[in-house]
């Protein structure tokens, strides 16, 4: 058997391991392990914006997964041997900060904090800081605006920052019991390593750049002084911050041999520095210049890399825009949905339209299917969750406008999956507007492989080819990608790219007439996102639902 | 047994008729048909907005019902004997239009145009005629505004002459052979006492002044010169239409032989002059200057009347301000939403969220009654079926806005009845705009009767006092009320409703917390109202989701 590497790959709900082949990027063999906290292993509670993870979760979940999937490996395939096994790469949700002690530990394993939310990991779409973002933002505006001309003109709530300050205004007592806080993203692969302690830890340039506003350009992190008007206990957290800022070619260390131990593995194989998951899901999507590569989820993660050379303006909106954080050597761009994937799930979970089979993902689909473009007189909004990309604005909510008395479920669904389409082009058409060319869109995540249906409304909305990635694990390939990286099998993540990913054969060409609509319907859309999600609209809507008919009648004539 | 008078009742799916206790208005004994034709009555097709009815049903229904009902009569009251019987008033849906022969008879008898739609009654609903009912508007802005200004400014494509003009262009063989038009209203009454030919027919002023421009002051129908801009054939019509108008309280004519033996009831009893079901229901509900009667059904209408003596405006948006259209010798004003059940309805039936138990109205209720006003951020707009008043515009559709990813069926449901509720106060505050004081409201219907949570939101809405009429049959109790004024029981349509009509004892008064969450959230309505119903508006609703999250936040935390 040739070298293989791991895989590990954290999501919101669940952890898998993947052990490919680093020759061919065959994908040998995976196992996935739902956290044991929480719901889904997300911690609630009454305030429907905190969202938490129990960092316990990620070493049973690195254990049991690594375990099984070398199991599963050894029961394929008789020639493999752990021992082929020459590299770990991980990548996890993010911003997902962790506050931990002087040694790295996690609050949340001590008993003094056991069960306080705020002592354990802060998840992505966890939404409680809103208020710390705006001041966040506010501040920034006035005294760094360059902070925020790397991530879109807004901090969000999502991010590092303000889930800190968050934490200090309303559990001070968790705040100043710890030493440091620390990305999800760095702490598994420190603790793999035995890094974990703040003088060894490495950190990623993925996590702190795109969200803790870190950029060498200006030194590092946020400097003292304007964290101090923030708060002064923030101040001072600044110099007790690990600031040594890897790309994820770099390993952060070797696995220990406990850690070797506990996963049968050998022990000092190198662990990659660690990224976020759609980072290293454009990655295992085979990103490079001029490709976009979407990860369609709950949410999505829109990447696209720009050579160093190139001239890029700051892009308003955008999430981030990070040298090094996807491929190393080229800038990294961030855009993103708030939600796609969840948006559906809502509709078929907590609306149920007919009951659960009825109205599942795989009827509505299929009836969805045979609608067409504009038939319905529908029009909706995405912003069930807020919008991240282009309007970075957590206080927006969705909308489905042009019912009538007769308007059904799948009408509704595939209004719903075009309101995405567009909140995609919203994205696309930023950025050809600062002169990123978007040729080619790659896709992958678990909706781009099953709902042909979303792929092609995509396609004839974008009105260019969809593409999806071969592999339906690309986040946990990118991180195997890294690992071979780092493990010496190849010079450089492009190189890896090009012998480990790849694309399925299946493209989605757009359909010229349902382009044409579409391009109709993009225009009120706009309409509508301008005049509700922007202070710049200056006009009524009066013609929405007059033009919105119009389309119908044309649709259901033709 | 005192003198009793029966109201037959024509709705949209069903008739029913209704044996009433002339000394005190108890209802002694009643009977329902569902018509045989099409779905559930009415007559569909391809084209959404066609929905006809078969005369046929008309004359089967009043036999199966009346003598049901005397069945019924009889079983219940010992004393009760046919005889006591001493006179019928019929109200039916309008604008309901049918084409007839030189000889009244509807074409649809005939067997050269059976099962032609447009040979049939042309049910209120039908929206067919959607482009004529835009001509006739244009040309009466230009030529007749003053025929506009008694409408609300817009002639609609459910009434009559936009029906008439678009049978003329797409049906032109039924409209040649067409001697003239008949409304259901006059046509029931007419073919009961024998009047049914154009030279002894009688017409109602509500039929003729609500829906087809009657007026004494112009000389009763429009007029040729202005029917022939529209269509020459439509105005050689003009000279075969009967003109000869009267209020409810006159008869028509009395019962024939033949149907008095259908019928079982003594021949030579008076027949009332028809009206619309909503006109007679507010007269079944006590209308009285200063009381608004809104019959909340599948649509409502909302109905004033005026004093002769009060000096009365043009008010833009109103359906109709017509003299002695409800009670004689009173203005009768007509207003409406031109869906609220209906909405309900749509919900529970096309989306019917977590199944048909979990989404039915009573669950869904039983749940959204639960809820505090702006708990769910949720804001919606009533017009899945066009706006009636004030917008007076079919070309406008629905609403919903706020939803997040945890947004449930029985906020929507909420949201849904909150939006029928501002659609009312947005009538009543035209009214009194117009210096039409809105005192009290008496609600009438079945969501008025079964729907507390419904009532309650009404009252908390309007800031008004709701009280429902004590008959649940208000239209047909409206139409035995005219038959006793016929009959020679009462002098006047208000001494009969003095006698024969009531209200429920439990009133819903409004709660002062809620009334002031709904002023915010009315606020939110009308801004969206305007800027998607109006050319009016002229800013952006950047503040619409914003505002209704702070309504929210507040609403959880109270």
């Amino acid at each position: 058997m040739p070298a293989c590497t791991i895989g590990l790959d954290y999501g919101t709900n669940s952890v898998r391991a993947l052990i490919v082949n680093t020759a061919n990027g065959k994908e040998v063999a995976s196992a996935v392990w739902t956290y044991a906290h929480g719901t889904e292993g997300v911690i609630l509670s009454d305030d429907p914006n905190l969202a938490r993870q129990h960092p316990a979760d990620y070493l049973k979940g690195a254990e049991t997964t690594v375990k099984r999937a070398i199991g599963g490996a050894k029961r394929s395939l008789k020639s493999f041997d752990a021992a082929d096994v020459v590299g770990i790469g991980v990548d996890t949700t993010g911003s997902t900060p962790l506050p931990v002690d002087r040694r790295g530990l996690p609050l949340a394993f001590k008993p003094a904090f056991d069960n306080h939310p705020a002592a354990m990991a802060w998840l992505w779409k966890d939404h409680t800081a809103i208020d710390e973002a705006e001041e966040i933002t506010d501040l920034a505006r006035k005294m760094r605006p360059q902070y925020l001309a790397k991530c879109g003109g807004v901090y969000s709530s999502e991010w590092f920052w303000s889930k800190l300050l968050h934490c200090r205004r309303t559990a001070p007592k968790v705040f100043d019991a710890a030493y440091t806080w620390v990305e999800c993203a760095d702490w598994i692969p420190a603790m793999l390593t035995g890094t974990e302690a703040p003088e060894t830890l490495a950190i990623g340039v993925c996590p702190a750049g795109h969200k803790a506003m870190y950029n060498k350009a200006w030194g590092g992190y946020p400097d003292e002084k304007f964290l101090i008007r923030l708060d002064a206990k923030l101040g001072d957290l600044r110099a007790r911050l690990v600031e040594k800022a890897q790309t994820i070619d770099t390993p952060v260390g070797q696995l220990t041999d406990a850690w070797a131990g506990k996963l049968g593995l050998q022990a000092g194989i190198p662990v990659a520095t660690g990224a976020f998951d759609a980072h290293l899901g454009a990655v295992g999507s085979g990103i490079r210049p001029g490709t976009l590569v979407k990860t369609i989820g709950t949410s999505t993660c829109d990447m696209m890399i720009v050579p160093p050379n190139q001239k890029l303006p700051d892009i308003p909106g955008l999430c981030g825009i990070v040298p090094g954080s996807i491929v190393p050597g080229f800038i990294g761009l961030e855009a993103g949905q708030s939600a796609v994937g969840d948006i559906f799930n809502w509709f078929v979970n907590y609306i149920a339209p007919g009951g659960k089979t009825k109205g599942s993902h795989k009827s509505l689909t299929a009836e969805a299917e045979q609608l067409r473009p504009g038939a319905s007189g529908l029009l909706a909004l995405d912003w069930n969750n807020g919008n991240r990309t282009v309007l970075v604005d957590p206080r927006l909510t969705g909308m489905i406008l042009g019912q009538t008395l007769y308007t059904t479920p799948a009408e509704i669904y595939r209004a719903l999956v075009e309101a995405t389409a567009f909140g995609a082009l919203t994205i696309v058409n930023r950025l050809e507007q600062y002169h990123v060319e978007v040729k080619d869109v790659i896709n992958c995540g678990g909706i781009a492989e099953k709902n042909p249906m979303v792929m092609q409304v995509y396609a004839d909305v974008l009105n260019r080819t969809m593409r999806v990635s071969r592999s339906s694990q690309t986040c946990a390939l990118g991180a195997a990608v890294a690992a071979a990286v780092c493990a010496g099998q190849y010079q450089s993540i492009p190189d890896a790219q090009e012998a480990m990913t790849g694309l399925k054969k299946r493209v989605y060409e757009p359909i010229p007439e349902n382009v044409a609509v579409y391009k109709k319907l993009y225009t009120l859309y706009k309409q509508l996102h301008d005049a509700f999600g922007t202070t710049s609209w200056k006009g009524n809507c009066h013609n929405v639902m007059k033009d919105l008919l119009a389309i119908r009648t044309e649709a259901r004539a033709s």
